[in-house]
């Protein structure tokens, strides 16, 4: 709380974007649900008219894994960064920007999936989650580059291999937004593999032993 | 907040789910308001028409208490795990997804509940809660077995007993689901009575003397 | 952390719940907003079909008002209670339930406070807020009793002083529930009045001089 | 936790009014999506039909921007006020108020952008966005006024440099007030403007050397 900025402070600094970004993921997570909406029975069952709104639930359970990856990773990377100046606070508000816009082409995707404008619900809903992406790994960039906000004891090599896992993320993420406008089901399914792939651990993780807390 | 994974880093690493998770419990559980509709008066007194409306009542005030138990005892749950893990953190996730998911069921059953389809309502709904104590249970079982995640200092027998909870809750709800497609009303009281009994002590806490906190 | 329920774990979970409210607090302050509709201009300005919206404003400043004033008491109240129970969780949701339903009532006032049904729309208003300072006083009264979950060391003239004004905030708000039906106004005056009562300062408080917090 | 009122129990009171703050922050800027709804397509395609909506994105981007700056303006203020009374937590009850009605002027500047309202509804957005930067000016003034509730150790000069900057920006945004019934789109760039002013380095800020937090 000391007030001419020393380290305390600056890491506390993280403390709080990663508490209003924590904030922005769970409400945006849960605000999925509102976009389903209760089916109106007319000449069938219910069952029936639940059963065919089947696409609202796909995109749910999909921008939910989405979501909940991205905040697993988010967190993950506020482990390195432990400084954060004003280049940062606003990278980081464009890519909660991205993050909480996710309701909306989710459920654009679910009322055009079935129809024939599904290559562009199904563009809109990719091209979101690459966005998001490019702004996660420019936010990485920033931060990593010459050690600016991270952990000066961090591992060259661990900083090299996440650079490259963001990267590699982002243009999966590029690539499932082209393939949209070719195939939304193949479009969808690498989205789904990549959140797979992405809650996976870390490179530099996989090695560490159980240990006991305390 | 060293990088290498000591005990501390781990321990905060629950503590960030257990943050996440709480935002998601408290903001499903106010969403739950905005299912209820102001009624539209048309040959009616105001007053007729919001008792009219009571199933949104009864929908509002019992799926209020299951989300408000479940958070009780995720809480409590987080207290004896103490590691985290990616296989936690994605079953974590994915019991999650069924917490927020609990207003759609909810505004459904408000819907249905004095038709011919209160079967169907009823059953989707007692099946969200059934799907979420599953996940629960999987949860608690992948941090116990073999005392993977949970802390090495806990009695057996109050793991144990934790277990025999769980199993025996999930398959209460999971009777309260079949019960449903029979009768509605008797699933319903049920569900409510495993709100009243989850809300109660658990195993080792009974006997626990009233102490002053400082 | 310890898990045998030592002081430390105890304190801690008043903290728990806390935060938990809080959450709720939060959210249910924040969706009044979406029961204000954008309106339709049809055959007049937009000007005048805003101004036309009045209830909805004052609707939203009055629970506002009083969804802030009730956190800062709840907040005010954990303060003394540092001990926590399961009645006192059960109890704590039940109070939570009547918070996060105030948007309901809100969206009722604010289409019926110009029309016949004004008494019934500002009963059910006053009723949802009498009820509320009933949990609340219910709460309380129940931590406070034989200091069962409050601070041993708290004055007991304080203890009392609290217990009457939350006996006689409950009164005050029945009152106005009362009132509501003789006239929907007095009642919603007396109501704002309430609330800039609650925010002064409580017994105890008023003669503590200010100090450096560090 | 002591009950006397001591230094600690005050720091921990703006802590508690800073997490409250950061809760409304996060679901006012996250509820902003649901403003946005999914077209209906008729005699047009899904594309066109969404590049219809860019007034809605618009709101969306300059409401995000905005309430993202608030929060990281409010989040710097608290580093200096090191106390509370009740007069600060009514202020910034009212200072919310105006933060969380903001999804409610975006929406209807979303919705008539374009029309002969347009001045309308561009005066309510930038007045909304006045009367928060006039609140939050205030918040300031009663806590910096005699060192009222700030610490007792920063430097006059950065105090008087903080209010000129906040008396700055209120004027500013009364002048987009007026400005928006003039030239909408002036009004709106010089919004975008104020918030990319706002999100840069504050006085005192820019020199301060990096350092390693650790």
């Amino acid at each position: 709380m000391s007030i001419g900025g020393g380290s305390a402070g600056r890491d506390n600094d993280t403390g709080r974007i990663e508490a209003f970004s924590d904030g922005v993921f769970a409400i945006a997570i849960t605000l999925l649900v509102i976009e389903i909406g209760v089916p109106h029975v007319e000449g069938t069952t219910l069952f029936g008219a639940l059963v065919e709104q089947w696409p609202s639930y796909l995109g749910y359970v999909i921008s939910f894994l989405q979501i909940g990856v991205i905040w697993a990773n988010h967190h993950n990377r506020f482990r390195f960064i432990v400084r954060s100046d004003h280049v940062l606070l606003f990278l980081n508000i464009l890519f909660l920007m991205c993050v909480a816009f996710i309701p909306f082409p989710t459920a654009l995707l679910a009322d055009y999936l079935r129809g024939t404008e599904r290559a562009t619900a199904g563009g809109v809903y990719a091209g979101t989650l690459a966005v998001t992406a490019v702004f996660f790994t420019l936010l990485w960039l920033y931060a990593a580059m010459n050690y600016r906000l991270i952990d000066r004891n961090l591992d060259p090599f661990l900083v090299r291999a996440m650079t490259r896992r963001y990267v590699f993320g982002m243009a999966a993420y590029l690539f499932a937004f082209f393939l949209a406008f070719v195939n939304v089901a193949a479009s969808l399914i690498l989205i789904v593999v990549l959140a797979l792939i992405f809650v996976l651990p870390e490179p530099g993780e996989r090695t560490r032993p159980p240990r006991e807390a305390r």
